[in-house]
């Protein structure tokens, strides 16, 4: 079985009550549509700042969110002087501790992880690829550097369709880009 | 069969003439001595240039070579905007070119690479261990993203002790560091 392949780069979700502190009135506009349906790459950007350094430029992820969230890897954790836990989308549970800055306001909360490893599914398609009663796949990457990705997570939701997530660590270190094919492995 | 794993930031080794564009007559001072004998972190630093970007405080390792070699992760490639070659150490076919600047001077050529992950081991550790033979191995990091990394070269000499190099984007993807007792697993 092969999925398509996004590599996930630092990259920011905002509650609406963040994106108003952050940003005002203005709307979050759409720059490119994202392989999971409803999902967009947006018109604005912020800056993560911890005591030990500013990270300008990081992209605010549409539409907006129950949570905020900042996904960085953890190449970006150590330049940030910060110890995010693993954590799958959403389980904000130990989450380090950044300022988000924006036009108008800064928030600074507890919010930054680094995302688990996870492929999306629908349910139909969990189905029809045997996935069903499976928590976690491997991941194998053919390159010049192969690898073997383990634990990674099935996140299934009608709203999701075929993908791989992975960070830009684990995309850099296995040479592995956005667009690529890879080859799910079961346990 | 476990081995210490050491993870490589981006580093050069220069050669004599190199060095003394670079540096002059000034004494390689040696500031830490690195697991493998006789190699060690020296009291030098150098930045790396391209027409994208400058690094700054990129660390010499000594002693002095018979060629010279900026090792860089993926992920350093990216910032600086050049492509090198995935290269065993020394092999510079196609590297990639970048400017390394010293204080008294600047040394320009193709020289930049991104390392295999390779295991160093001495002929007595290789039969110890029923590697004869044997051209590479896999490598499995236990961690909260387990990974196998596949194609990692053996490097024998009489001069090396056992010792797994991996570069940044590999330690951090795995969120495997330098010490750690990682597992090698045969073909």
């Amino acid at each position: 079985m092969e999925v398509i392949l996004g590599v996930s780069n630092r990259h920011v979700h905002l509650t609406e009550e963040d994106y108003k502190t952050l940003f005002g009135d203005e709307p979050l506009g759409v720059v490119k549509e994202l392989v999971q349906p409803g999902q967009f790459s947006s018109d604005k950007q912020v800056a993560i700042k911890t005591e030990k350094r500013t990270m300008e430029k990081v992209r605010v992820l549409g539409p907006l969110r129950s949570y905020t969230q900042v996904e960085v890897s953890k190449t970006d954790s150590f330049a940030l002087g910060i110890n995010p836990p693993i954590r799958n989308s959403g389980d904000l549970e130990g989450s380090a501790v950044v300022t988000i800055v924006g036009p108008l306001g800064e928030v600074t909360k507890p919010c930054a992880i680094i995302a688990n490893r996870h492929l999306h599914i629908s349910p139909e398609q969990r189905v029809a690829n045997g996935l069903v009663g499976v928590d976690k796949v491997k991941v194998k990457i053919n390159s010049e550097k192969a690898t073997i990705f383990e634990d990674v997570w099935i996140k299934e939701s009608p709203d999701y369709t075929l993908e791989l997530h992975i960070d830009t660590d684990d995309g850099n270190g296995s040479l592995a880009k956005t667009g690529d094919m890879v080859e799910i492995i079961r346990y």
